[in-house]
């Protein structure tokens, strides 16, 4: 296998953890990894090559205006490296919108997909978790484009977690099929008319914002407005609850003794909730596979992210993708 | 003060919850209150007078079609109460768009407010809630409507809960100002046209789903669509959250001990966060005031939804949106 491209630049931890989780993903688990960034703040990795590139776009920076300005950033670079031929995926826990458009200009569109969509596990206390897409890619979606992301997740959700048959949902306010707004309505009509077991998935109909940490549906399509707004509402919610219960174990002595008795059966608990045990959100749609991880990612979470992108690439994901859209 | 109507049949525990919780609300808080619906299975309402009713909208019925066919329900009884001067305000725990359907065609909408909307207070770890409209009145909005809803929110928040000077901000998926849906970009242009000082708040621009539990938005406006899927998807992370930490402490006898000791810390916590608390969402912009409670709302839940109203009442909020609007 072409070694995964790592934006070694990227992300609120760069490069310190990205290099230790590269160089960890390489060492341990034995997945060909090449850096991408600037070498003097690399510093030492080991037996894991780097590809130059002296340019590094920021967290907030606008993302279509520096892909296209920026043409020696580590995110560009690493887009060519998969594009040409040098590595098979690309990883980046820097600007999203930055690495969706480097992967979307330089490696361009799977043959047929109008629009890449950004598909996010939503994990849940138990089980599988629920992929959601679109969770940020595109603010305005047509209803046409809720049939190829569907079809892209219910793929993903195979390769990615084993679902045999997903079960796709239509992302609503209310469950029965005239409930929503026109475009989910439009959406439902069209999601309805597939015949779905052609893919080897079901559409399920309707599902609501209770559902995502559930056990119900594997794949919530919307547009990505809608998903973003959800995926950052969960984000918010568990944040806010983790926080308020790590300040309640703190109130006394005798509380904080209790904690440290349940810390054996939380941590698990934790780890199940904690997004960095997935790896982030794929990229789907482009002929570049592309893993976007969360700004936050530590050295756990790239040699996570690493370790699904080889799959993604092991599995063909994004020839399974364009055999699927092209009948 | 007229007393307020409270729907005896709707909700899960109606009427049993509903009719302890109205009665606890009058015997123990003094305010007046009237319950709607069958007398033979609302039983001994101790000094609370009756509306009858004879017919009850179900929880799953289609809300437009309901109110119009079933003139004799509690719902439509309990508005017709509010139009016709025999009570101040109405309160139900059933069928959440039939609540709004028969609030809206039996008492009408506040002269100039183009749709009412749903305010929903997202409670946090600490402090004051922040109040998402609209939760689910309107699947698809106007942009022009944003300032309404703006309007409505803010005044509900000062009543409700003591804001001086709300923030307003605009539900989007980044803080700055470019970002968004179309219709976000159109509606933040005309937020922030206004002078908001004339009503004693403040636009502070585009919020994210995470700001929603957070402590630096007062009142969080977006169009139904997008807060239903934000307020069920907050609900089910919560529920979820709480499931699995729940089950967790029944792991094995040394952590249901801990979590024993644990109990005094997190018991104030689950009430902060525990919808119940906050007696329910008000429907703003109808001549009569509604509140909207939870459809599992249990006899406490209940005796906060009519403080909630009489407090409403109380401070004319009909009639400070009525001034707001009207200039």
């Amino acid at each position: 296998m072409l070694p995964i491209a790592v934006d070694a630049m990227g992300g609120d931890n760069a490069p310190h953890a990205i290099v230790a989780g590269a160089r960890r993903a390489h060492e341990e688990n034995g997945i060909p990894v090449v850096l991408v960034g600037r070498p003097d703040e690399i510093g030492d990795t080991g037996d894991v090559p780097v590809i130059e590139a002296s340019e590094v776009i920021a967290m907030d920076a606008d993302p279509s205006t520096s892909v296209r300005t920026m043409k020696d950033s580590s995110l560009v670079r690493a887009a060519e490296a998969v594009r040409d031929g040098h590595a098979s995926a690309m990883v980046s826990a820097g600007n999203t919108g930055a690495t969706m458009a480097s992967a979307l200009l330089r490696t361009g569109r799977i043959k047929g997909v109008s629009r890449p969509a950004i598909a996010t596990p939503i994990p849940g206390p138990s089980g599988t978790p629920t992929v959601l897409l679109d969770a940020g890619a595109n603010a305005e979606c047509k209803a046409e484009w809720m049939v190829q992301f569907a079809q892209m997740g219910a793929i993903f959700a195979r390769a990615r977690f084993g679902v045999a048959t997903p079960r796709i949902g239509l992302l609503s306010i209310g469950e029965e099929a005239g409930k929503g707004s026109p475009f989910v309505k439009e959406s439902w009509k069209l999601l309805d008319d597939i015949d779905w077991s052609a893919i080897g998935a079901d559409f399920i109909g309707n599902v609501e914002g209770r559902d995502l940490m559930g056990q119900d549906v594997d794949v919530a399509v919307t547009d990505g407005f809608t998903g973003n707004v959800a995926l950052k509402t969960l984000e918010g919610c568990a944040r806010n609850i983790v926080g308020a219960l790590l300040e309640a174990f703190e109130t006394n002595d005798e509380t904080k003794a209790a904690a440290e008795q349940l810390y054996p059966a939380l941590l698990p608990l934790y780890k199940r909730f904690d997004a960095d045990s997935y790896g982030g959100a794929m990229l789907l749609g482009t002929k570049g596979p592309c893993i976007i991880s969360h700004g936050s990612s530590g050295e756990d979470a790239m040699v996570n992210a690493i370790s699904v992108a080889s799959e993604m690439v092991e599995l063909d994901v994004v020839g399974q993708i364009h055999s699927a859209i092209n009948g």
